[in-house]
């Protein structure tokens, strides 16, 4: 099984992605609220890259008569005239039981967009729930593509984290042992990027927490005062839950991410 | 300081390099054979992108009556008619010593030549002159590019690595003691790639050549049978030496990398 890893939402090539799992991040903070949304009871997560089309997708919803909630951030900020933004504290069971969330964010609505158009499977991956995406992967037995959305074009520390405690969980399930000797993981075949993303999961898997102080995105996080938010997206491995995206077959269809 | 970091040399935007000073790194084996030259005497090393411009370059050199090696590998192989390849074991100070060297290699001649467009100080990185490397970028002052070569455009680990131990070695002079706090080093400003690079030379410090058995490339020249060249380019700080650009201003003139 092959993993390989993407380092930005622009680096995505979807006919690469062509028979794949794959497995977006963008865990400042988009994919941990998609993931706290649906271990929370949110039926199911739409997302959309401008806001013009968030709106139109809630109003289409609500004509639906399906209850949403209109979400979503720009440059970590509010959108002005959106009821929700993008902390997964907002997204407690109360709020989100069985509605839609339509979400709009800077990164990870493009990456995960993007991806949707090539791999076979989409998953949506976070600290949150590392573990139960390396399961989901391992059962798929398919090869994998760890896709990072990365920050406005450039490498993030985080998402790459995460991917990197992904690869160490299949690492863990599928070659245990393999890390104490010299020898490359023999049934898994890791990409260079991939070895380099274990590393960084082997450095900070004790405080993931940490990461976030070394990272640009999440220094500028805590400087706009959302230590909660980053305390929260930190915790490794609180969910089982795998959200993954559904491509629904209507006209004017739209993926929707859902509970596997 | 800042310390940025660039993956592969088609990410290089020479007008980004304006002031800095760029480390240019292809480990496997342009710049450790670069190193290895100029430590064991070369008088200088022109790096060129295609084969029939380091003919030219060689003819002109010769002309001048320079004494001039013509040397150079496409995919790990010599170059038909090129009496010298890429291989640091050939340049012995005897068949070195005293002339220059012609280089035109996959990776590291386009990096090099494209850092040189932009950088102000252009030196020449390997995990054979890491801290010597290190202890110049710090006497320079400058903010810093480490600009991995990368292999055929894709992230490359021991390219990579090279550049963690740069930035191992400059946190460790800069901010002792750092490494073992959860603070972020304050006089050195690391991006993300940077954080993750010293992560990389943290995992492999004691044993770099471990590296090149988890990385595609160095798995490639293992099943070449370059063994011994591998060895050799995995040996950590084996010299002082300090290789730099230096811009010859002439008609036609050429850069040219000379020691320090």
């Amino acid at each position: 099984m092959h993993i390989d890893l993407l380092l930005t939402a622009e680096s995505i090539v979807p006919a690469e992605l062509a028979g794949r799992t794959a497995v977006v991040f963008d865990v400042l903070r988009a994919t941990s609220t998609i993931v706290t949304a649906i271990a929370h009871g949110c039926r199911g997560v739409v997302t959309v890259v401008d806001t013009a089309e968030a709106q139109e997708v809630a109003a289409r919803l609500a004509g639906e008569n399906t209850p949403a909630l209109l979400a979503g951030e720009r440059g970590g900020e509010k959108i002005p005239g959106f009821p929700h933004g993008n902390s997964p504290l907002e997204y407690t069971p109360e709020v989100v039981g069985g509605k839609v969330l339509v979400l709009t964010t800077s990164n990870g609505s493009r990456a995960l967009n993007a991806t949707i158009e090539g791999a076979r499977t989409v998953v949506v991956g976070s600290l949150l729930n590392a573990r139960a995406v390396a399961q989901k992967a391992c059962r798929l037995g398919r090869d994998v593509t760890l896709v990072c959305a990365g920050t406005q074009g450039k490498f993030s520390l985080e998402d790459t984290l995460a991917a990197g405690m992904v690869v160490l969980e299949m690492v863990e399930m599928m070659n245990p042992g393999c890390l104490c000797s010299n020898h490359h993981p023999s049934s898994l075949d890791l990409a260079d990027l991939s070895v380099a993303a274990l590393h960084l999961a082997l450095a900070y898997r004790d405080n993931p927490r940490r990461a976030f102080d070394h990272s640009h995105h999440g220094r500028k996080l805590f400087s706009m005062g959302l230590t909660a938010d980053l305390d929260w997206c930190a915790s490794l491995n609180t969910f089982e839950v795998v959200p993954v995206v559904k491509v629904v077959k209507k006209e004017n269809g739209y993926p929707i991410i859902e509970k596997c």
